[in-house]
């Protein structure tokens, strides 16, 4: 029996979790990850050692519905069975979605074809209570026709430079955005993006520089100088991960020799 | 000057909160509780010592949009910025959502009308995560159309003996319920109640009995013979409190010789 390649589809609420991707400070105790939470629980389910590969490493306090992963192995218990088996492991703010078959050369990060982040704003007076871990609080009211407009100047193939925080380690700075709108629903305004990868930090910045641009400081076609200089000097601040979240990551067909 | 009495309109995530009323166990750390900490922050703000009477005793865990206390107090901030100043003080997961000076007799506890709860039932085979201190989780599906009509038939002044926790302490378990009725929004299934008064855990077990009618385990009309017998022991169970919140309170108007 041949190791067989799994699809796993994952969500979590990230505001326990130091993040996606595992981490093993010297000398002090493991962080709490979700990579680490899922991958100890998976081995303690399955019987054998599981190594898996995410497609976003997100950060401490980012959430996702659709954080997508993949691992090999050789495993006895029925596929349909398997997201309930390691779920029945599984702290309440971490679930497994999804299990899949894939093909062998299945790659969680090399076959992505597009992601969908959000990111949600509370603009109220109120305090957002218990929605304070998944929203990022702004008091003083936002031109959300204004941020439309700005948002719409950011689809296309452009240089994000402007828009990726430093250290990023990434070549290219050049992506390309497939969608960017604002949603409004009573008082929370949501930025839905969608592309075909992002730079670390890129949709909190693109959210910090519409935030704003909705507040008045700059005006919308601000968007095309900042896509032009790729200046991250110049755009807007990091906003909170909190409001942010991995909604979901669509993949390429299967290639036709799969097996 | 003479004490003025305000009434405070108040909201909070019960999540991280040992309910409303202040606990000083001893021998103990006091337990963080939504008067107490709101009391400390006030007679910080205020420089005067408060004390509060909370129209409802909330549980651990059961969170409210609009609470309300009285209080009364030699102030010299103005009434306009007497929330905003007893913000400043409060962690995020506790508002006061209005401050308003009332007459000398008014009495959060004695002179309500009717409050509105609502119960959050998340009817779906994936786990809440974001949602899971604000809902309870339920896997079965359940019928909504049923549970409407049992729903209904709590509507009216009657013997609520069968919905109260043992030792609810009060002499009468007679009430009248305004309204009861189901709405029901994606995987959401919400239990709305008002009435003119609650016995302890009523509202839970109100939502456990439904639930139990839903799953099919009685028919709609068993409310009416649990309003016959008024017998805690043939009713639901009390469910969780977190999907428990208090959403309203309604007060009777000022008398005319108010001062």
């Amino acid at each position: 029996m041949a190791k067989q390649r799994y699809k796993l589809t994952i969500a979590y609420d990230g505001t326990q979790f130091h993040g996606w991707q595992r981490q093993c400070p010297p000398d002090a105790e493991e962080l709490r990850t979700v990579q680490g939470v899922l991958q100890q629980a998976m081995a303690r389910t399955l019987q054998v050692p599981i190594n898996l590969k995410g497609a976003s490493r997100t950060d401490t306090g980012v959430h996702a519905l659709g954080q997508v992963a993949h691992f090999s192995a050789e495993l006895r218990i029925p596929t349909d069975r398997l997201a309930m088996a390691i779920n029945a492991r599984l702290p309440q703010d971490l679930e497994v979605r999804q299990a899949e078959p894939v093909h062998r050369k299945f790659d969680a990060i090399a076959d992505v074809t597009s992601k969908q982040y959000r990111y949600r704003i509370w603009c109220d007076q109120h305090r957002p209570l218990v929605h304070r871990h998944y929203v990022n609080h702004i008091w003083t009211p936002l031109d959300a026709r204004l941020m439309a407009e700005a948002a719409k100047r950011l689809i296309g193939e452009h240089d994000f430079g402007a828009f990726a925080a430093a250290g990023h380690g990434r070549q290219s700075t050049v992506r390309i955005v497939h969608d960017c709108r604002i949603e409004t629903c009573d008082q929370q305004l949501h930025i839905v993006i969608s592309g075909n990868g992002f730079l670390y930090n890129m949709v909190r910045i693109i959210a910090g520089t519409l935030v704003e641009i909705g507040r008045g400081r700059w005006p919308a076609d601000y968007i095309d100088h900042l896509l032009l200089t790729a200046d991250r000097q110049q755009a807007g601040p990091t906003l909170e991960p909190q409001g942010l979240c991995l909604e979901w990551i669509a993949y390429r067909p299967a290639p036709d020799d799969q097996a």
